[in-house]
């Protein structure tokens, strides 16, 4: 027997539509790409959002075709985000820190039919638009007026003139709300890059989740600028969220130096930030020299990769601000877990709380994870034993877009490539990536563990741990570390200052200087590259 | 095109699998019939509620056949909620306070299968048993050794008994998402109770949204106290929604007095509670005297019937607790808006704020609202305009069970039988019910108006407005007065302390003491009854 409520399909569509008449004036800030501020509100984004759609209908494209951006953190990404999902077609965001081949390689697997980017990219798009073969309209984001003469992009429009003068009235379309809303590639550190195609019900699971006071806790309070990007991974979904409880939202665009988000935080009033450490080192960087506080920031959320603990302690203990660590991926949409506290906790000392906020957080409902060992057995979740982790849920993916990479579930779960540890209250924390964990005579060690107490020494820029092969142990760790500017450390001393902090074997066999470690597009170590760097390394003593 | 996430349906037993999984030894503690306190965690409660589950395998019930439960907010209550609707089984929670001839009427309706009760109403069950024809197994809530010789009732059996010693381990069975989970009847002022069918799609989703930062704001951090009866709308979802976020809970079971609620906030370290304002005036009727503070105690949300000013100042000014207007319905699952502030009050003076807070609220993502008129026109959102309240979302009644009361929704709304005001921010304002409102010369006067206004006068305990026909005006005001053990007030008196505070047209046209208004199984004013009462009624000077 079926339940007797309203039956209504969980669409992208509706947030906007809530947002708008429930939150119609709530702020939407940005700073543009052309430095200058932006300033309108929920409302104005539903009737653009409305003119978007619009816009797309008059290019006869097919449901489900694919819309994609190449775009910074601001409004009129906002304004396609939703226009784009809510009239049915599939918003493509693409990173446009990628190679241009990629990029091509990517808007052409995704059989993109519009593409529109802002103008700092334009000559990216310039390289790249006569190699990408599916494209039929090119959008530049910007005004009439702004758009160069001729840039060589055949029949180049510009957004505004694009979406100006439509009607801003428009019935959103009623469809299955399993339909696909967006996709997003993973750069992939082997073989061709995969995409996560996200669905309307997906999404809007995703936003409820996300918005728990155990998650990001948004209210129609908060003020929230998100410094994760809109081209990856919806910016952790807080495009939607945000909606959802009609917040006011702060967009950086490009401008991710530490002295221009500090200014926006602050003219802001921004309560709640979400950001990976990199950006938030540079935001340190900028205030602990000028003295500088927040007057109203109280929370942010730190994910991408491991928050450095002197990080969060700076955070909390010199500028009053909680910093909780998040975990997740492409293919999680993106969250997994977040790490805030139970109410056991709550009368334990800073110290052992702080044990707690290292790890990578507890599930949200929603999701379900565990480890698993090398026989392939459930590992325990006391803490200590580690395995494979492997999730589940609503907002997973269960293959990739035209199948690429098979199929990737395994009885169910989603395999994360990540190497967890689980304690007994859930807290996963994250050892090591499948492929970096070193393998030293039957016993796993950690690379992060490694690289986290290599980057506590005071010379250290950033240091990268791989495995070299071993006649005896199969394999050995080595350090490959980049020193701060000025400053001076040695091989034997760096070897000293493992002493102590970790077992014995576990201590690196050599440390290597190097000049750089390389990056990929979403700033995450490339230790492939580091490791064909290092071909020719061969370990002392063997 | 669809989206390539995992399928999963939204089922309750996802919801104590979580609970046990990721907050096995969070503690669920209850005031127990018996008057103890018992104690144990939400591993205790998933292990017990898959007991349940095969206990009903044993029972031959087809799916979605109805389990009822007559109790009060407890341990086994709690069991029941998860082992009845996880097993595909449909929860009804009978109301205890309803006539034994309305509870024959509906359990014969429901056709339950199970009724369990608590012992407390075992002279109900003892009055009514034979006449519930479809029910076939009788389970009393207690343990095997406190069910008594001989009561009459066939084949009764323990709980304890009844669950114990079954196997601990149970496979939730998969099934569509919309299968009905739940059941409630409407304690109808006209006509035959109808009930409101839940979905698991539905309770899911409304556990998400309950959980909210703008609705009751629950994290791992809370120790939750509901107040409002699991007999009634599912305590406002808070079972789910504790599962799904991990609070602790606290059940008060039958002892609702101050002293009791008192106690369990204080021992228990509870941080918010719910309920109705019956409740809270008791609770704050046994504080005043002793001086007693709350020590952990920081928001409560309270609902049911408007909660007079006088109170939310005491609980904001006095107690430093945060107070929260809801507004929900049976059939809406039940939680339709909630009256939290936005970001662009913060910055208001106190006095400001709390004209805000004698709202309803605002709506919640997946609830939205229209007021219409007379007319059937919708009228605007200037906090002015007042009409009938229309509703729909995904956790609202499209019908009610068995077709009682035929098509309810009018284009897809339903029909809230509240008539309201809604503001620009969308803060909606409950004036009247529909069949309670008096036009008067083609004007409306809202009865709750000219209710609070004669409450706020110090010998006044209650008030009951009701219109009464007019030659001239159609309808005119008069209100019935309960007075206050001891106090003395005069007709005149009461009418002198109008003027000033509302319209002079708006002036009850008379005042009749009575010595008491008539109030439903739910604690509200039966109006109905009391123009019975006053049939005989006429205006003075007609």
């Amino acid at each position: 027997m079926l339940g007797l409520m309203q039956s209504q399909p969980l669409l992208i569509s509706s947030l906007i539509d809530f947002a708008e008449r429930h939150h119609g004036d709530a702020e939407i800030v940005s700073r543009r790409v052309e430095g200058d501020i932006h300033r309108y509100t929920w409302r104005d984004v539903a009737v653009r959002s409305r003119q978007v759609a619009h816009a797309l209908d008059t290019l006869n494209l097919a449901p489900s075709d694919r819309v994609a951006t190449l775009a910074w953190n601001g409004y009129r990404h906002l304004e396609l985000y939703f226009g784009v999902s809510g009239s049915g077609r599939v918003l493509h965001t693409i990173n446009p820190r990628l190679h241009p081949d990629q990029i091509v390689w990517i808007a052409n697997h995704a059989e993109d039919q519009v593409l529109c980017f802002d103008m700092s990219f334009l000559p990216i798009i310039q390289a790249v638009h006569a190699r990408c073969t599916t494209v039929k309209t090119w959008v530049a984001l910007c005004d009439a007026d702004k758009l160069p003469a001729d840039t060589g992009i055949p029949g180049l429009l510009s957004y505004e003139a694009w979406i100006g003068g439509r009607p801003t009235q428009y019935i959103w379309p009623s469809f299955d709300e399993n339909s696909a809303s967006s996709m997003c590639y993973t750069s992939g550190t082997t073989g061709n890059p995969k995409a996560a195609l996200y669905s309307h019900r997906s999404t809007i699971l995703h936003a409820y989740a996300a918005a728990l006071p155990d998650v990001m806790c948004l209210s129609a309070r908060d003020a929230i600028l998100p410094v994760v990007p809109m081209f990856h991974v919806n910016a952790w979904g807080i495009p939607y969220s945000a909606a959802l409880v009609g917040a006011k939202l702060v967009f950086p665009g490009p401008a991710l130096d530490g002295k221009s988000v500090y200014e926006l935080l602050e003219t802001e009033r921004v309560t709640y930030a979400a950001g990976v450490p990199t950006v938030w080192q540079m935001l340190l960087g900028h205030m602990k020299p000028a003295g500088l506080r927040f007057s109203t920031l109280r929370r942010t959320v730190i994910g991408g990769s491991a928050c450095p603990p002197a990080m969060i302690n700076t955070f909390n203990h010199t500028y009053g601000v909680e910093v909780l660590h998040a975990w997740g991926m492409t293919e999680m949409s993106p969250l997994g877990t977040l790490c805030t506290l139970k109410n056991k906790h709550l009368s334990m000392s800073e110290a052992d709380k702080m044990k707690i906020r290292l790890k990578q957080g507890r599930a949200i409902y929603g999701v379900d994870m565990k480890i698993v060992g090398e026989d392939g057995a459930e590992q325990p979740w006391d803490g200590k034993a580690y395995g494979d982790l492997y999730v589940k849920g609503p907002w997973i993916v269960r293959e990739y877009f035209k199948g690429e990479g098979g199929h990737p579930l395994v009885d169910g779960w989603f395999p994360t490539g990540d190497v967890a540890t689980i304690d007994p209250d859930g807290y996963m924390q994250i050892t090591d990536r499948s492929k970096d964990v070193i393998k030293s005579g039957g016993e796993w060690i950690s690379s992060i563990d490694i690289e986290n107490i290599a980057v506590a020494h005071p010379a250290v820029a950033m240091a990268a741990c791989i495995g070299v092969r071993h006649p005896k142990w199969d394999e050995r760790p080595i350090v490959a570390i980049v020193k701060k500017p000025g400053a001076e450390v040695t091989r034997e001393e760096l070897l000293r200052f493992y002493e102590g902090k970790t077992a014995k074997w576990q201590i690196p066999d050599d440390v290597v200087f190097v000049d750089a470690i390389p990056l990929g597009a979403t700033g995450k170590m490339q230790k492939m590259k580091l490791r064909e760097q290092l071909s020719d390394y061969k370990l002392p003593n063997t």
